[in-house]
């Protein structure tokens, strides 16, 4: 690399998820070429998230404020409460616009192996909530792979006759081709048919 | 999203070569779920760059000093000059330890219909540099497509008479297969056939 600078911004580029040292290089190539401005904005708008951006009090969702917009928008359902483990899962479920109830974001998933146990995740929080009253259905929204099993099944344990518990179906990918499913998925879609 | 600072982020990552939306909103949740140091300090890598580094004044490749490392490098050899049109060039070009001359960086190729002409490249200090004298060959590495060849042609005009000019040879990648070379590729390596 032609300066330490370069170096160093190549170093902090391949920290981030799927960069690699290539995409990074031609990241740090990209932001020396661009006006100065641009590449300052970015840097800001790290900085910003990170001095802003901090947990909801309610349901661990990511707000400026005390509370998230979800959590504060007094249209949504009440009764209706959907379990996930990050931040961005909300985003993804909201893009659906099916949901209309609240979140819980748990912070993660159980992983005895990594050292993540139920202290580690905002359990204890969402039994406060299921308990306070008022939620109907904990439809439990996390991964559909090892350690989002688990949780889930934990948190179905934990939630028996206090709240009723769903979980998100599992089946196949629409607009996806049966040929191309994995055996367990297709076993899922298959257990999982519906009425027609 | 969740909050405006996020959306900025989002947003601020997209103007980046090859991140779309989805990879933009996955690389600003995993800024938020790292510790604050290690956000900020690829924040201050951004600020770093653009305040330290600038071009050599000699090659124009990337420096923090007057002059780059390789121009200051009395162990180069001050009779090959090799032409590229990025300092990334540059370093692509480091890394197969063949070449042991100086660089001259043009900051881009040629291209009438984006506006680029001989006067918005380095050319006229790269006349200037071959009239100081001492450089026997000029190695023009411009990239193997439209721009570059335009570019390259152009200043091998410029330099006739003035110095020997070679370019780089095209032809099969090595550990490629010749089955899936496209044809002027093919044809190139053919014409550049070489005795064995």
């Amino acid at each position: 690399m032609p300066s330490p600078a370069i170096e160093n911004l190549v170093a902090q580029l391949t920290r981030l998820p799927s960069i690699g040292q290539r995409t990074a290089r031609r990241l740090a190539f990209h932001l020396l070429q661009v006006p100065k401005e641009e590449a300052i904005a970015l840097a800001e708008a790290i900085v910003d998230v990170k001095e802003r951006v901090h947990f909801c009090a309610e349901c661990g969702n990511l707000t400026e404020e005390e509370l998230c917009s979800i959590c504060l928008d007094q249209r949504r359902d009440r009764h209706l409460l959907c379990v996930v483990e990050q931040p961005v899962d909300v985003v993804s479920l909201e893009r659906t616009h099916e949901f209309r109830g609240l979140y819980h974001v748990l912070g993660g998933a159980l992983s005895p192996l990594d050292g993540v146990e139920p202290r580690d995740l905002r359990i204890a929080d969402l039994l406060r909530r299921i308990d306070a009253g008022g939620v109907e259905e904990v439809v439990i929204a996390t991964n559909p792979n090892m350690t989002g099993e688990a949780t889930a099944s934990y948190i179905a344990d934990q939630l028996r006759g206090r709240a009723r518990v769903t979980r998100l179906a599992s089946g196949l990918p629409v607009g996806g081709d049966l040929e191309y499913a994995d055996e367990v998925t297709l076993g899922r879609a298959l257990e999982g048919r519906r009425e027609m």
